[in-house]
Order: structure tokens, then sequence, then C-alpha cells
């Protein structure tokens, strides 16, 4: 009964390995991974401690992941960190072997990443102009371009690409690869698998889902149960419940934005009516505050607010009410440790933090749950997508060897 | 990377097993127990087959449930079932040795049950009255009475019991015995593993959790992902995800009474305002009835409304509004499969669902997430709360025949 290594995302690079010898053998690959990734440089005798297994154990399965060229050994330890026997090698994650590749298809812009096994960016191509209202062949095209570009200058670093992960916004389907809703960029029912290159495992999922899971794995002290609350045009919450994320039935779990916020408000075109996002989307707050909508909505939300513009000064107050109004339907029903403002809302959070967490403290009766706002912003996304498939190389070190020898 | 088998209850029966030969061990154990549990009389040879396992193993870990008295062995099978080899004798789940333990404190009742290992009650006893402001040292003790009962009982039948699992209207504490409150019988802070007889492994729980367990083991078709909706004086929500009951940092999750549904509505007890329970609770339909708070509320509400009574059921189809708001949020934020009305929400459910599934469907753009009513009715939580025990023996033999041993 151990708790799965990696979020169980059904296409997704770690996959349920079987309660076998061999599957047990594959396990400790990856806890020999995960030890050394966290704590290493690490002898094999540290390694061995540390996971319980016998010196003898962890030494065939280290030699299995040096050669594989998922770990590597640095040069002799100093003698005083050996208590006994042979001086030996400290080992460390590999900075060069498989990478990550993230890419995320944004409303404004496109952006791909590499990074690797330690976890290190070590590529990143950013290009900025809307997405909306494109068809997705030439979208999807400029964004393996930029694919390649990221994997032909990661190579150059000695990486090689053991996966591609994809951020979108809108509802992607539990197959992880087709969209079927993206309506801030209009596309609906569109297969990414069939308009990117086929070399590469690919993994698309949500931008609030990737943008939780980073927080998860990135964020200083992140608890493993938390509410992920992002934004872009729309908006949505990754719900992570003891180190997973729930994805619910259709994999639409998450869906913050169409929370009713007051049952009789405004229509929403999601069917309902006075959802959240009628109150404290993007456009919702810039119609509140007599501007238009443009691109780098929340630069010019953030500029003015700092800069004093009462009228957004007061839609964002509003905005951050309707969000303590629906995040205490949220908390009631999840009790999450936390809960954390990413994405663009990370920029917004000192004009909706005051009232979101007044609305929050007023509408419970003991302490409040606490809102904190994550350090990743914007980036939080496309570092999810490249680390989704970091994890998944650490997950199942064996996997990724075999991935190699087929490709 | 095997899921778990047992509901994760920090102090829990189905306690974690290490990823060792010995842990593999028994985690084959409790499959072997599952597999002649859901689909047996078996013999050994089809055990085998379908855990995947040689006959050989497979025979050594049946001796060993066996002896426990965990299986039984019944007469040898008819020939033309064997296809080769020496006929087998049919293995099933044994009806005597171990038995589950339930027992529910309710507002206006007090029951125990215990449940065998095959999933059948074999001894009940329900005592009716209110509990309403009366202190819990003389509700315990009348309660261990109750228990005390139930095990002579089932003494008799040959079962001894493996544990004890109490159902309470409120809010438990994550040590899984403390009462931390439970605003319509008065208490909090309240230990109940102090006041209960020691013997026994205990763990006590929100009924809300216990009613969805059992909807996930003992309903018809219940599906992995699914929302428990249950209200005795106060609603509760039993959030299951993947099969597994979602608890909450503090054990909080499924409050569902106290999310907003007017946010300048009344004021409720939990300090919010405008909380589901507000319109949903018993208390709140009562009012909106012109009746006065008694013991068997819903008997009274169901018998007027069946009468035809205006006012109740006026009251009722408001009260299937604010669930249908309150749900609409609930099921954009976990994408369940269906949402299960149990508790004594299911004897109102002809008055409820009419209004509650309009509200679902008009702010659902794609189909409504389907609402069903338990069939285990107001008997959910005392059955889950045996069946709790009961999983624990079968998702760890070895440790009930321990216990055994030590008892």
């Amino acid at each position: 009964m151990t708790a799965p290594l990696h979020e169980a995302h059904p296409a997704g690079p770690g996959r349920a390995l079987p309660d076998t010898q061999q599957g047990m053998r594959r396990r400790n690959l990856a806890r020999v991974m995960h030890t050394v990734g966290a704590a290493g440089p690490l002898s094999r005798a540290a390694v061995a401690s540390r996971i319980g297994l016998t010196r003898a154990a962890v030494s065939t399965l280290v030699d299995e992941l040096v050669r594989s060229g998922l770990l590597e050994e640095l040069g002799p330890e100093r003698p005083g960190r050996v208590g006994r026997g042979r001086p030996g090698f400290a080992l460390a994650v590999s900075g060069r072997g498989p990478a990550g590749i993230g890419a995320e298809v944004g409303v404004d812009h496109l952006a791909v990443c590499a990074v690797d096994l330690r976890g290190e960016v070590r590529a990143r191509i950013v290009r900025h102009g809307t997405n909306r209202d494109r068809s997705p062949e030439p979208v999807i095209a400029e964004l393996a371009g930029l694919v390649r570009r990221v994997v032909a200058e990661a190579d150059g670093e000695g990486l090689w690409p053991a996966g591609l992960a994809v951020a979108v916004p809108g509802l992607v389907a539990r197959d992880a690869r087709t969209v079927l809703r993206a309506p801030n960029l209009g596309w609906h029912d569109t297969d990414l698998a069939a308009l990117l290159p086929a070399e590469l495992p690919l993994t698309v999922d949500n931008e609030a889902n990737f943008g939780a899971l980073a927080e998860l794995w990135l964020g200083e002290d992140t608890p493993r149960d938390f509410l992920h609350v992002s934004a872009e045009i729309g908006i949505g919450a990754g719900v992570v419940v003891d180190g997973r994320l729930l994805r619910g039935t259709r994999g639409f779990a998450g869906e913050l934005g169409h929370v009713p916020v007051r049952p009789d408000g405004p229509e929403c075109a999601c069917g309902g009516r006075g959802c959240l996002e009628q109150y404290a989307g993007e456009e919702a707050v810039l119609r509140a505050a007599g501007l238009q909508l443009g691109e780098d909505r929340v630069g010019l939300l953030a500029g003015r607010a700092a800069d004093g513009d009462e009228d957004v000064r007061r839609a964002l107050r509003d905005a951050g009410e309707a969000l303590g109004v629906a995040l205490t339907g949220a908390v009631n029903l999840l009790d999450p440790e936390s809960v954390v403002l990413g994405g663009a809302l990370a920029g917004l959070a000192p004009w909706l933090l005051p009232s979101l967490r007044s609305e929050l403290a007023r509408r419970t009766a003991g302490p409040a749950c606490p809102v904190s706002v994550s350090r990743l912003g914007s980036e939080g996304p496309l570092l999810g997508a490249a680390h989704w498939v970091v994890r998944g190389v650490l997950d199942d070190p064996a996997g990724v060897a075999e991935l190699r020898a087929q490709g």
C-alpha cells in the first residue's frame, strides 16, 4: 500500500507498475533517483541508509542508473565523510541525459523550455503576440518550430528530450492530447497530437493544472493539500489533495470560475448565472474599471492600480470579494491547508488580497484558510509542464532508459 | 505504484505496508481475500489466475488465511468445474471469525450492528430517543451497553469483534477519536476513546463520511468519483475521489452546508452568511413550512408533503433549489460522475429532486451531473461504520490475525 510516487495521469509517464519483483525493482530505482535528487550528492551508503535497503542492493540499482546516464559519480569523497570501508564516490543526478520539454499556448504568447533532471531550466524561448481567434494549425506549427529550437539548444548541452508537455488555456480530454474547448482561443475538439511531431511522448493539460503541479513541486513549503487559483482570461483552480492533482471524472475539475457567487447574477457563457468569472474574470474587471480588452491586460490593471486609479482599485477590490465568496465554498468542501494565487492573479495580488482575505475570514468561524501568492507567477504552467516530464523520468527511470533504447 | 487498497485513514485499520517482501506478502494476502470476497466461491487455481500469481504462491497464502479463520474451504468442487489436476476445494470468505462493529450516535437515536466478512449484518440494535443536549458520558455509556449486547449476540454465532467504528453528527479530529464539535448534540472536544471500552480498536468519524463510504462499498453501480450529500440536522457531503474519501487537512472536508448560496443571506452559526444550511437544513425547512422542530423531523416533512401540504412542498422545493446552487459549485470544482442524496435527504428526495435537478441543469452548459438517491437511506452511516472495520480486515488480513493473537 505504498502511495503512488507520481501524479497518476492516465497518459502520463508515471504509469502504474505491477506489484511484482520487477515492479519492486523499478520502484526502488525511482526511490534512488528521488533520494539523490532531493538530498544529493550522496554516497551509496548514505542512499542505502535513507531508503532502507542494503548497500549491495543499492549498488546494483545505482550501477544501472549510472549506465543509463541518469546519475553521475562525482570525484572520490573526502575521507572524513566516510565512516568505514573504502572511500565512495558521491552520486548526483545527471545534468546531461534526459530533459523535460515544457510548452505553453497562452492567449497572448507561446513559450517553450527545457528542464534537466536537476530541475534547472537549460533553454527557453518566448514568442509574444496574440493567439486569440487564430486557428490551431498555424499556432501549433509555430509552437513546433519553437520546440525544435529548444531541443536543438538542449542537444548542444548534452541533453535529449524525454517528452513534451503542453499547457493550454482550456479543457483537455482524458486522452491528454485533445483540447475539448479553449473559448479564449476559439478552439474546440483540437487534437494537438496530430499537429505536433510524433517522435516525442506528448501530454497536453490545462494550464491551471500544470500551474498547480509547479506549485506543488517547486513552491517553497507548499503543503500537500492546497488550492491553486490562477487566471489568464478565465479563472481556473488546481485542487491538490495529498500531493495529487484532482482531475475529476472527465478531467474538468477545478472550474472555480463557474462556481455561482450570486445565483441571480449576470448570465455566463457556461449556461449559469452569477458565476465567479462574471465578477473576477479579466474581462469583468476591465469592464468594471471602464477599460478595453486588449493585450497585457494584467500589466494594464496592475499599472493603473499602482498609479492609484480609483476605478481600477475598486474593480479589483470587488473581484477579490467575489473570489472570497467562491473560495469560502471551496474551502468548506475541500478543507485545504492553504490557497495559493498564481498565474495572472499573482500580479494583481496586492489589490485583490485584502478584500479576498477579509471575505474569507468573516465567513469562517475558526481561523481562516491562509491565502498566499505564488512566487512562480505566470511562469508556473510552463515550468509545471517541463517538470511533469522530468518527474516522469524520476518516477520510472527504467521506463526512460527503455524509451531511449527504442528511440 | 499500486493504488492503496484501503481508504487511508490515519488511525484506520488499513495502515500503509512497506514495499518489502513482507509488505508484498501482506498485500497479496489482501488480494486473495478481496478476490474470493468479490467473486467466490473460487478454487485456488481460479484465485491464482485472477490475481496473476502462481498456484503454489496462492496456496501458501490461502493456507495462512484458512488457518486464521478468514477463509473457509467448502466441500470438494464438482469434477466438471476443474479442468485438470486433482479436484480442489472451493474457497469462500468465512461467515465466522472477525466481524466489524458499527455504531451510530444520531441526534434522535443510537444504533449498533455487527457485520461479518461476507458483508452480512448478523446483529443489530437501535434505541430511539433524543440525544440533543444530553452530556456525552451517559450517551456513550448507553452506546457501550448496546455494543456489549451486539458483541455477545455475534459471539453466539462464532464471530469476534475486529474493531469498533462510531459515526457521529459532527466534526472529528484526525486522531479519529475526538469529536471536536457536534452542535446538534451540544458536544465539543469530546474524546470518545476515553468513554468506550478500551479492548476494541476504535475509529470515530463523521456520519457523512461513513455514509459516503457505505455508498462506495455497498451502492449499486456506484462510480469511483461521486459526491454523497446527507443531512440529519446539518448538511454534510462526502467527497469520494478515485474510490477514496477526501478528508482535508484537518478532516473537515465536505462541509457543503456552509457553502455560500446567497452571500448577503441570513447569518449562520458558522460565522458566514447565506450558507446552504440556512436554506436547506432541516430547521430552515421546518421554519419555512411553519412547523416546529421536534423528533422525527424527516418523517413529519415527508408525511405532510405526501399529504399535499403546499407550505411543506414549497419549502422543500426552495431547499432543492438552494441545494442545486451549492451543488453547481461543487460539481464545477470536483467534476464528480454523480451526486447521491443519502441519509435523511433520501426520504425527502421526491420533493427536493425536481427543483434541485432543474437548477443544476440550467446552470450547466453540457449535460448536467446526474443526481440519484441512495438505496441505503438513513442506514448508510451505520453500515459504513461496520464495513469500515470489515474492509480493514480484508485489506490487511495478516494484521487482524496479529490482533487476535495479542487479544
